[in-house]
């Protein structure tokens, strides 16, 4: 029997829409969400749990309220938890998301932004 | 001030040994590990825990004992709690592990490919 493995390029072809997070995969309590964005993001943390961004294709910067990181294809970073943080792209960005299942993604922050967190692709 | 992001490349570059997994990352419990293979790695499994293989470059078989997944560059598998299987690449293959911090590659098997489970590059 052959089992499938999860392709990103696969599931980000299915969709369009920016700063709407897909789930793909879950291991334990962890989901791994593929997503588009992009612009700018709203600032917002997590103040119970750290986040990673892992950049599939594109430039992502994250801004922090004290500096910023740099994510080119192929790079990843954990904003802690508690950190506020900004995601922004120029151009349009594929982000592979992973974090506790059922996180909002723009945290406590209401936002025209705010995605539903339980949609698998 | 600039955050550094973490390069996969430039961690995988840092050494050259097959199944020996060196951590990159910490996101909660779990650990981001890169870990350069080729051959046969051991049957075993992990009774407490999934765990997820990303493709970095290359192609891994993982073998299950009622089957088989194929993973390319881009490609991830979440091999469920319990399940045993036997990570194979003819070729070297670069893959990112997820799993909690601590967890043993070889899982409760004593084997010469037992390896350290706490090692940052």
């Amino acid at each position: 029997m052959n089992y499938q493995s999860i392709n990103f390029e696969d599931k980000l072809a299915k969709f369009s829409e920016h700063w709407m997070p897909r789930i793909i995969a879950q291991m334990n309590d962890t989901h791994f969400k593929v997503v588009k964005v992009r612009g700018e993001f709203v600032w917002h943390d997590h103040p119970e749990t750290d986040e990673v961004f892992v950049v599939l294709k594109g430039r992502l910067e994250i801004q922090l309220r004290d500096g910023t990181v740099n994510l080119n294809e192929g790079e990843m970073y954990v904003v802690p938890k508690g950190v506020e943080h900004k995601p922004c792209a120029e151009e349009e960005c594929h982000i592979l998301l992973i974090e506790p299942a059922g996180l909002v993604n723009t945290g406590d922050v209401q936002s025209e932004l705010t995605a539903p967190s339980d949609i698998w692709i």
